[in-house]
């Protein structure tokens, strides 16, 4: 098709290109015709620019211009004018000028598009998924991905500046499952085998430190099949770093490094760094999460010393028991009208609820009066008891006090989601409020399963143990804490790593106390545990969340809605239905047969 | 592990460093015992620098030195020192310094590698892939992939700068076998389902013109289940890039400011655009190939004019049937005792056998001596032929002349493999010979399949005919040029693309035209034909073969030398041994069964 090539694009012209004779093609945005004169705002990726149709200064466009509805791609050729003092949209960045139309050609017609072309459109998930080269025009989706390619740069430009090297790490890989399932890819040429689509390239970028590349990085794919939750998605994107010859500290100055930039290319904000750190006890016991939220304060407290002596019943068997006390005190609101000691009756059984749905056996609460701690449990304290808890959580009237008691982790985690509940309901974070980073180091090296009755390594099992945690791994595997990390941004994780083991003999210990045989071990992992033995450097890395950092840099509601063509929480891709049907011939081809 | 971190590379010391105390990490190069003071080369990624142990300095050090072996990971730290005149390295950066040692630390021993870690080993390839975390630790590799990463940087700044936009695209889509087989994946939660790998992101670039994103790209893995030819992957890594409201000439201009950057920052030299081109048509007949190598001169020429009335039945024949006879004058040489013509009859035989072992019924040779032409077919012509074919090459005393003829492109193909050969033979190519870069455009939009009996897309259903030929479309489609193009460099394709389709009804033509179906049509390309009906902007562009680009930038002799982890020409993966057998559970989970 020929056709005129813009001079310019939608969001380029200005007051300084007045009179000047300009192409320009795009969409049509919107489409008015006031009595004869028809206005169009003509709509490309950089913006938006009005174009008016006039039957006296050129008849055949303002003819054609009739036919044109929402969504048509047009060509236009005409002059740049002024708009008169009434018409100007300061709004808009174009808004000073408009473009009088001399030739109109018509280059694509559109049918009419189920949604508007619009943020904030009332329309289900499922329609934008299936209409998503629709959808993708909307001005938030344009803009999310805008910003994802500037996080892609900034990302690329750093890790380049700072000598690492950028390999890519094969899709098609061993099947080593440890952790989530395995997508599987079948060999035609090798029947009944299969490769397997990397969860991450781990394995990979551990050996290019053992073949000397010292510095590391990709942005690549990983998949995990598993039964999605609601923000998952099958296949996903990683920034994946490794560093030869670190320790711990060397890790968190690269990665701090990175997200300064971040925050200034992105959010045009000045990071402070050295990032707060905290250790996972502390984060449990004090926030009852991996990943605290630090932009609001509310700390936990631990209450085990104060009721040590407790004939409350409740108490006393968790202290037999090793299980925890924990208290959370919520302030007082500056209203009075409604101190956060005030909340009713009502609001607290609500709260108990939520608690109890967690799996607590049930929320202690007290109002803290002039009158002294108002409760229904307060009679089963002393007095002594009382003080002491009023001064160790600092609590004054008007604060509201909850207390749940447990098994230790468990409990932990139940305050924490309620320190979250509270923070919410309480709109503690605001629009405005400071972003939190932070670091959360010294997780335990494992995780026991209650289920299946053996320990899963809680990163990986290429993670180092610490150093002086060695003399526990036989006989206290769970006492044993790691060299690893994760990175917390506003409460969510969005990187982890760790310091690897580059001991051969080691790494053939983890996979003992992970109950791996030494077969199974050969078989999945024979090459990386070969290589251990060719001169392996102290290494270690770290992984990110890329499309979870640009959805919290995009300040969106979901990762779909930064990821240009995302799948259902089915792992279905409405537009294209897929996963599809193949034929038969594909599936002979490939040696496979379904199974009713 | 503690170990004192490197407070230099080992290819950072200088002259200004003399006297400097200073900690090395890296590999034992090689190791000297010189009667009491042991040398050590030591490396990483960044270079060497030579250490020296003396017993009477450090007594403890030098005694732990002579464990060391070859790949041992150490960690020194010791004293920068110039090194006496005799011992001067001029070939090493770090040749003017050595560090002497005070502390050693063993950070990893390692077993004698199976091959020596230097350039142009003789081992295998196949213990070479076995061992690859080792055969990477190579000069060659590291270096092949440190200029891998600087182009990636190259490609997406240049991009980058000229507003386009990155943007991921699934790996796990929808199968629409076209061309080459589908990799596909089974779906656990769809029973019976599968998804399919990329093997391009044609669809979802051309999608995202139709979302408005103006100009994309991309650097993305393909894959394809191809019987694998001796140098292809079943993975391979494409820069993929797609603009909107552009013409053929548009699409040039971008790909060709890419290629200065790259032959700047990567060559160090000066790419002259715009650069040289050729339609298909004239490819072929020139140079027998659609990715000529111009590097050397040698052109074909068609001489059918020249045997018109030929008498010859070899060629009357050809004639008739609207074959070719085609010329190649391979010009005599400045040395005299060797001149083209000089080829002895027993090389003639060898180059006959070439052409035959490519299909053709026999090569037709003469030589042009003082006396005029001397061949045994030279009986058959008559003066006046001899006289116009000399003419029409502008063939010299020492010139050879070959003629070919047969079925058109077969014919021409083969001369042009004839062509290669001569120039191999005669090292036209030589060192500092210029590249040849160029555009091959207009190529035909169908070529015919003998076997299927039907017409395939030479680019893919997706390309837009040239307005002119449309009309052609249903009745002579074998006529139908296409608005497709590859860039050439060194008689390699490097590039292709083309201008697609944006009007839904000439794309359902195109599908009738390939004998697909309406329902198949539907099908599979629902999605496509269905967006295309809602405001699709004209559009075009291009895909680039990243990993032959990195191959013929860094001079290797195969694709294998510049990817971290290939796989051998049948796919498989030598290092971790994949594809690979997979759990019965993991079957059951994917209602799969394997065939006997």
């Amino acid at each position: 098709m020929q056709f005129k090539s813009r001079t310019h694009t939608c969001g380029e012209l200005r007051k300084k290109n007045i009179g000047k004779k300009v192409v320009l093609n795009g969409w049509v945005n919107t489409r008015r015709d006031l009595g004869g004169v028809i206005f169009i705002d003509l709509r490309d990726r950089y913006g938006i620019t009005q174009i008016v149709f006039e039957p006296q200064h050129s008849p055949e466009s303002h003819n054609s211009a009739k036919e044109l509805r929402t969504e048509y791609v047009i060509s236009i050729e005409g002059v740049v004018e002024k708009r008169s003092e009434g018409t100007i949209n300061p709004s808009l960045e174009t808004g000073m000028i408009d473009v009088r139309v001399d030739n109109l050609q018509i280059l694509n017609s559109a049918k009419t598009p189920p949604f508007l072309i619009e943020d904030n459109i009332d329309t289900n998930e499922e329609t934008r998924l299936k209409y998503r080269f629709l959808d993708l025009r909307r001005p938030e989706l344009q803009k999310n991905l805008t910003l994802r390619h500037k996080m892609y740069q900034t990302v690329r430009k750093y890790f380049d500046k700072n000598n690492f090297v950028e390999i890519e790490t094969p899709v098609l890989m061993k099947s080593t499952p440890e952790g989530a399932r395995d997508y599987l890819v079948p060999s035609r040429v090798h029947r009944g085998k299969f490769y397997a689509l990397p969860q991450s390239p781990q394995t990979y970028k551990q050996l290019l430190m053992i073949s000397g590349f010292d510095r590391y990085f990709q942005i690549v794919k990983c998949f995990r099949d598993e039964d999605l939750r609601a923000d998952r998605q099958p296949e996903f994107t990683q920034i994946d770093v490794e560093m030869s010859f670190v320790q711990q500290e060397d890790v968190f100055l690269i990665v701090e490094g990175l997200m300064k930039d971040l925050y200034k290319n992105i959010w045009n904000k000045k990071l402070q760094t050295p990032l707060q750190r905290l250790t996972f006890a502390d984060a449990m016991e004090k926030y009852g999460s991996d990943k605290p939220d630090l932009r609001f304060d509310l700390q936990m407290v631990t209450l085990n010393d104060v009721f040590d002596k407790s004939e409350f019943r409740v108490f006393k068997d968790q202290i037999e028991n090793k299980g925890i006390i924990t208290g959370l005190k919520i302030p007082g609101c500056d209203v009075p009208a409604s101190p956060a000691g005030g909340f009713t009756r009502n609001q607290l059984d609500v709260l108990t609820e939520f608690v109890k749905k967690l799996g607590a056996g049930g929320l202690i609460w007290m109002r803290v009066k002039e009158e002294g701690l108002e409760a229904p449990v307060a009679k089963f304290f002393t007095e002594k008891e009382k003080q002491n808890l009023i001064n160790i959580l600092s609590a004054k009237v008007g604060d509201l006090i909850f207390i749940l008691t447990g098994p230790k982790i468990k409990t932990l985690s139940t305050m924490g989601s309620l320190r979250l509940e509270m923070a919410k309901r309480l709109k503690l974070i605001k629009a405005d409020t400071p972003s939190s980073l932070i670091w959360v180091t010294d997780f335990p090296l494992f995780e026991w399963d209650e289920e299946t009755k053996r320990y899963y390594a809680m990163h990986h099992p290429f993670t180092s143990p610490n150093q002086e945690d060695l003399k526990l791994l036989d006989k206290s595997p769970n006492e044993v804490r790691a060299k690893a990390y994760d990175l917390v941004l506003n409460g969510n994780e969005i990187a982890g790593g760790s310091i690897r083991i580059h001991d051969s003999s080691i790494q053939s210990k983890m996979f003992n106390a992970l109950g791996i045989t030494k077969e199974e071990a050969e078989l999945k992992f024979g090459f990386l545990l070969n290589a251990l033995k060719y001169g392996a450097p102290p290494h270690g890395g770290i992984a990110f969340g890329f499309d979870r950092i640009v959805m919290l840099f995009t300040n969106s509601q979901s990762i779909r809605d930064v990821i240009a063509f995302p799948k259902t929480s089915s792992g279905i891709s409405l537009m294209d239905d897929c996963p599809s049907d193949v034929s038969e011939e594909q599936l002979k081809e490939l040696h496979l047969k379904i199974k009713n």
